[in-house]
């Protein structure tokens, strides 16, 4: 259970590392736009193993097949778009002696005690490539709101362990996150990034890090009072991607050191709109969007295969040690990045579609 | 929308700050459970405002009374419990400037901006007697997991403003939380939050806080892999209470700052279970409970409603200034504590059956 | 479980025969609907019972109370508008026998198979008391419908036992309806049902019959391919009544006899609009609506309790006799058109609104 | 929209007639279940096109790989499981004027009216070729169903046009339903059927029929109070089958002609179980299965394909002459009756799954 996402705009995925295939069905989205295999593969080109020397040597070319929904002259037909990425750079027997011993803080136990069996190559339904089918899927979720609504998602590192970029309001563009392997737009601190992972893979140990993600050009009015607020949704979004360990929207924790008068966002009237002169709230008040850039962090914890020996138990339930193999990724935020940003395009898309189903088509002007 | 929470443990609420009432309606408690509105209400005490020095002089009996779902022999039957709690005192005149002029950091704008009118008094549906019936749903879902699976949930105040408890490992009592009107468990601190409060409010001010729950006795298994993760869950539930802006799980922010080595949790056999000797996970890998004790934290900005004068603008877009007025708490977390047990328990409940209907009442061994 | 229908206009019911009270809470209405309990009230006293000479004596006023969902102007806010209807006239002991012995035929066993134990009076949850909140809803429903798009919905007795009106394409107004106490617009007709109703009472037995339904109006394209067809969707909320046994939408089982020739509806151009010349489909192809009046039937089998000494077991197995008291209907099918009504009236908002969702409100007139 | 089916057994198809491929994701399936594609494959068989003289000549493999969800030792792991068919048979050509005519009674002009374009070949997602991931995913409920609960469920041709096999309560062997090309259990009749629908064939006509449903070994409990009564989502299974245009559980629009005393189910003690002497509830009372087989008929309308000229439109609404070209069924029932088996299996596990969550896992017995 678990594998459905979305309201409105939904996708459900499947797949394990190391079977057939991962994949997603797109339901719900709108007919007439242009799509074309090529938009999902650079999207997917971003979270890919194997770019850079920072990232995990394991090489896929991860090329997505569309199987439905997509009409003779390329557009969207309505109806479900599926599409599927074929595995084919597996090498199992890196798993033999993981299949038997648990890995720590990997989901290895956990499956294991949730189903009495597991599929244990590549850590299955685990693995971080089951974030191909939401990046997929993101794809065409970032699409229509730029297309339709002119808005944009940017997620970018923000900090790498200890390691972190000056504080600053810019939103930086995808040219200045792109410019380097660790995706951080400020360049100096991009270079200590890349270093001190480069020092945690030469250790066989891994670091984590902090995504900042903004959304520009939002609508006010996104969101749905009491449970299903837009942050509510980011939150569950963010943390339920492999390795997240925190979400903040706005001022986050950081705002519980403020008093309300110095944290609050006074309204002003700028050029006719109504806007706020801070942002502390980060876009969204009462868990709707009031028109500001959409502000959110997403923790993730380093990476959990490591390349030194750990006490654990196996199976059936003797201690022992256990030394990682595998191809992994010594920091994993470079390319939770696009995931992120897949995430919250999936999010906001869909309250955008629950926000004009109920508040945009009906005309009561006639009633008395 | 979104009015709705879970899948099989399921609640849908109801209700304005100055309406007739709010309410909730339970779907899918199993049936045969003792249950009366006595053990509703202490739940819903807790949350009362008036109870103390530094909670609002609102005075509301909120006394709750239980509509269906109910034997003659005082048992749940299975089907829907709705539960109702009369408005009694309403101010409403204290709310004619702000349904005109828009308090800063609050969701009047937003709501305006959603629906094109809005219900003012009070807050309206943003107000937090919203949470009367989470409360209510989730003193039956407690009462569900103590009963049948010994599971307790318990959440406090760990630091408020910028006084923070010291860090420990000890999971406090209910009878330490409850013991100060600030539900923080060491008795030091919770006297120095205390009196920060109070000069809070007598500055016309407002502070906010954190708030750390934990989760025992909880058995391996529960939560669903990719979307539904049990933190992701936690997450949507803990950022859809009004005020909250961040989520952290085991580790959380602090986490990134760590290396893999340091941040792994070892698992260990402890008279003969398979245990973790750390706790970073959180009681959760992979989205699935390992049977530690989950554990997080929920931050809550300052309240937005100061006495002070703020800039905003009004309905029409005019520039001008707002001064609080109503019965607001200072700091909204001690009255937070019992809500975020109330979320956290509906939470745990749903993913309980989802996991029972899954794994746990098949038995293939007949199979060939 | 269960008590939830809709996705976006949604409806979560609760309530028994002999507690509180029955309510619904109606999540996803449109902001800015002028409403009043007035309203609601007309349409539950179209189901009310004690309205005529062929109806339970049971008296209940059925007075809604709206608890929530409304401004000051007395608009809809878009917040959840809950509705209750407080239980009054009560005589449980009427069922004190039934609640030992199974009432054929009723729910009486399958309740207390499924939940180990029961709310017996009044038949419960399983009352048909519980349609109150469908009905209360259903006229939100209504009226939307019919101010937002001139859509009807309008449900008669097409038959009593084997006493059936004529044939006829022609739609009945409401005041034909409503003209006589069996809501058989064919006068003669109706007067011959109303004989056999009573003739039906004084031998202690009962009859069924069929509801006719017909909602005009209707815009081409609501209804989702594949699960959701709107046919299947009424399907479900027809089949969700107490004694309905069967649904057919246009020439529905008698269709099986046509060849497909003769039962194909031809297109044609009518003043500048694609219709077709016949109606078999009943205003549905493929699961989406064609612009053609919604046209189907609903089966209802003979009210389960009668006057007269029939065969059953008690709790504990033994075989015994049981025969009926309590106050209730001889036929069902008067009172079940208003709420066949309610019903369609509430899949088919909700589907224009999905539709509304994925279909209306994007504009990709700028891609490339 | 509309794609997923089911709460906690779910599926969600896709794939177009003409596309890549159809395929299905399963999510929920229990773990521990040997599964392989043989077993799937031999059910898709069973509704695969060009498989006797009296359906259409399309040839399709129809083979099925499943793409994920399975462990090395050939179990169920709990994930989700895709199954995917690839199109093979293609003749697009056959369809050109199709998708510029609006064929009559077909989905071509409610497509076109709801999202503004389509997929035209072979029907896109109208097809009937849709079913296959409905049949692969109801292989595996059917399974699960035989094996753990011993639970089966059997359909059959009842008639084709006027001719109707003779009423009778023996439920028919799966060897006496597969033992003729038509599936109707009774040979003679089988005979007449089969004759009738070669003259159809043979006139370029089409005809329709009843199939028939048996539900056996059912345990009573099944099914939710009020909306999702086990017979309304059996209704919506049904009704969302292509063709179909009504459905009946138990003595369905016939039970309209009796009265209650005639009726009504009498109850009796029969071997220390209880059950009822007759079946005229088919095996739900109140929405939840009493123990007695569940049964009920789905009527299906003849095939719209005619190879006969008919009127209509065209995409600019001129009117013009359509002749029925492609491959098609003149009868479309018996291939029906595996997929109202496999859909009558997913409604059934489901409901057993929710039934087992909130009643048959709790143990309150230490309350007090």
């Amino acid at each position: 259970m678990g594998n459905t996402f979305g309201q409105l705009f939904r996708i459900t995925t499947f797949g394990e590392s190391h079977g057939a295939g991962i994949g997603v069905i797109l339901d719900g989205c709108p007919p007439g736009l242009l799509l074309d295999a090529a938009e999902i593969q650079r999207e997917l080109d971003r979270r890919r193993p194997g770019q850079s020397s920072i990232s995990t040597p394991r090489k896929e070319a991860d090329a997505v097949e569309i199987l439905s929904g997509i009409t003779r002259d390329g557009l969207t037909a309505g109806t479900p778009i599926a599409m599927i990425v074929r595995n084919t750079d597996q090498r199992s027997s890196a798993y033999d002696e993981m299949s038997v011993r648990f890995r720590p803080s990997h989901a290895d136990y956990t499956y294991q005690a949730k189903y009495g069996l597991r599929i244990a190559e590549g850590g299955g339904r685990a693995s971080a490539r089951e974030t191909i089918g939401r990046v997929a899927a993101g794809a065409v979720a970032k699409k229509i709101l730029r297309v339709a609504d002119g808005v944009t998602v940017t997620a970018w590192v923000e900090s790498v362990a200890d390691i972190r970029m000056p504080e600053g309001d810019a939103a930086p563009t995808e040219a200045e996150i792109e410019a380097n392997e660790v995706r951080c737009p400020h360049p100096e601190t991009a270079a200590r990034m890349i270093e001190r992972i480069k020092n945690a893979r030469a250790d066989g140990d891994s670091v984590g890090g902090v995504i900042k993600c903004r959304i520009q050009n939002v609508p006010a009015g996104l969101g749905e009072p009491v449970f299903d607020r837009l942050e509510a949704d980011l939150a569950k979004a963010m943390l339920s991607l492999p390795a997240s360990k925190g979400f903040e929207v706005g001022s986050g924790f950081a705002g519980t050191l403020m008093t309300g008068l110095a944290h609050n966002d006074e309204f002003e009237n700028r050029d006719g709109r109504i806007r706020t002169s801070t942002n502390r709230s980060g876009g969204i008040q009462g868990g709707i969007s009031n028109g500001e850039d959409i502000v959110f962090r997403v923790a993730f914890k380093p990476t959990a295969t490591v390349m030194r020996a750990q006490r654990t138990v196996d199976k059936d339930g003797n201690e022992c040690e256990l030394t990682g193999k595998g191809r992994h990724d010594p920091c994993v935020v470079p390319r939770a990045a696009p995931i992120v940003e897949a995430m919250a395009a999936l999010v906001l898309l869909d309250h955008r579609m629950r926000h004009a189903a109920q508040n945009q088509t009906f005309d009561f002007a006639r009633q008395d």
